[in-house]
């Protein structure tokens, strides 16, 4: 890391960077104004901006600079945020809280939260749409990845096979599907965008998005492992909230240890794959070990 | 028209066409199938295809073959039913039947709807950044105007004004405005971009997009009249629906002798939008006559 001491520092600074311009992008939208209040509060609800933050240091690690995959790691926090909106909707997850705060149809209503959902989607592919610091192909390659990595065959496949899921018993390999669709996809756009507007060649990009691969599934395998044994406080979501579901977990299916034991064989793998991955600083092996650790 | 003898065998002819397009297309995807079937479902419950249509028509007018605009105008649709399936969803109209079905969260459930309708949305972008008809620019130029005319400064902000609009009078302007966010944008951006495709220049690209507009509020001021007018059977929804909540409409702010002239008005502006848009067959004025006096 060349301009700051910590990882710690590295992420506050990175996050403000990216709040920053969210507010920014929404603030100048001419939409009517329930809407954009309803699509901001979701947006500066206060995530970890962790998809737009590896991005950037995707882009960094092949020698780009974080700056110009901005609005394209904003495009992609839009689809997240939507997506939690909906997911969060009474038909569908039915939750009143979100990072302790109120979820978007509860603070609003339902045909809101809707609406900012569908709005925050759309607008993604705005934006990327007219990034002029694009040319024309490098758009399409975009829109093109986003569009598949949360559409039908992607997220949205993900979200389906979630639900069903919840009815029936649930393979470990049936779990990683879900969640490889679900969380993974976005958070391989994450680093195989930001990898290829850094400048990755088209075997880097292949070794990246292994990489990519193990690091959706460490992302998940540690959220289950917190909704066991986490703290309530640093979340902002109730500990034990999935197992008073029939939703499989890692530690449903493995135990909590042997979750744990799964998650350090993720993170042997993506490790590997950082290295065969022709990366040129330690950023995203950090922030591995970060993901893999993180309290909330 | 060419090789057509009357419009109604073109619209039929060209009805087939998109039908098959987008049973292919959705066919082909690689989506879990309850999520296939639910998106497939809203897209095959037969509606007129109006948008496609246009687009197709009005490339045509410029002399362009409208089999080069297929794919954007499957997208289109894509769009258009994805918002007719979270317009009926119980948080927003509580619609139980469209075109004499039930609506997709009837049939299906509501989350399914929502994903199928978050899915088509999505979809529609991978639709044409895969299109290997088009060239990087074009694909840039239609998602942009796609996104904007279906965002949250287009059709979405249509939405949530029209939901705002139920709660208080709305005056002639009002409703105008309404109507071009929320059916305008997408028949306009069916006409601009059948232009684009069918090699219009600038300035008549500029011509056609006040035919659009006045095409959009023709389409809608005839909703309306049949709304009240109209026959139930032909319609596939009950008459008179629109009165029993406060939403405004041309026959309830103008009456409907009012509604009437209100159509004539706008058509004759149309005709005019036309004339000076340097178009070289008769089609799309036959299709104003023909959207003027639809009974369904």
């Amino acid at each position: 890391m060349e301009n700051t001491n910590t990882l710690t520092e590295y992420l506050t600074e990175r996050q403000k960077f990216v709040n920053d311009e969210i507010t920014n992008l929404i603030k100048q939208m001419d939409a009517p104004l329930q809407l954009k209040d309803s699509m901001l509060y979701s947006m500066e609800a206060g995530g970890k901006r962790l998809r737009p933050i590896l991005m950037m240091a995707s882009c960094e690690s092949y020698g780009g600079n974080y700056k110009s995959v901005m609005t394209i790691a904003v495009a992609l926090e839009m689809i997240h945020t939507y997506s939690l909106i909906h997911d969060d909707l009474p038909a569908m997850d039915d939750d009143n809280f979100r990072r302790g705060k109120p979820t978007n149809h509860r603070k609003f209503d339902e045909a809101t939260a809707i609406l900012a959902g569908d709005g925050l989607l759309t607008h993604s592919f705005t934006v990327i749409s007219e990034d002029n610091q694009l040319t024309s192909d490098q758009k399409v390659f975009l829109i093109q990845e986003l569009a598949n990595a949360s559409g039908p065959t992607g997220m949205v496949a993900g979200q389906i096979l979630d639900i069903e899921g919840e009815k029936v018993e649930t393979s470990l390999e049936d779990l990683e599907e879900i969640h490889l669709l679900k969380t993974g996809q976005l958070i391989k756009f994450a680093i195989v965008s930001g990898a290829y507007i850094g400048g990755a060649s088209t075997h880097q990009l292949e070794s990246i998005n292994d990489f990519a691969y193990y690091l959706g599934l460490i992302f998940q395998v540690q959220d289950d492992i917190l909704d066991v044994s986490g703290d309530q406080e640093l979340m902002g979501k109730p500990v034990g909230s999935d197992e008073n579901n029939f939703k499989s977990t890692y530690p449903k299916l493995l135990g909590l240890e042997g979750a744990i034991e799964q998650k350090e064989k993720y993170v042997q793998k993506a490790k590997e794959a950082l290295k065969s991955a022709g990366i040129k600083n330690s950023l995203l092996e950090e922030l591995t070990d970060y993901l893999s650790n993180r309290d909330y």
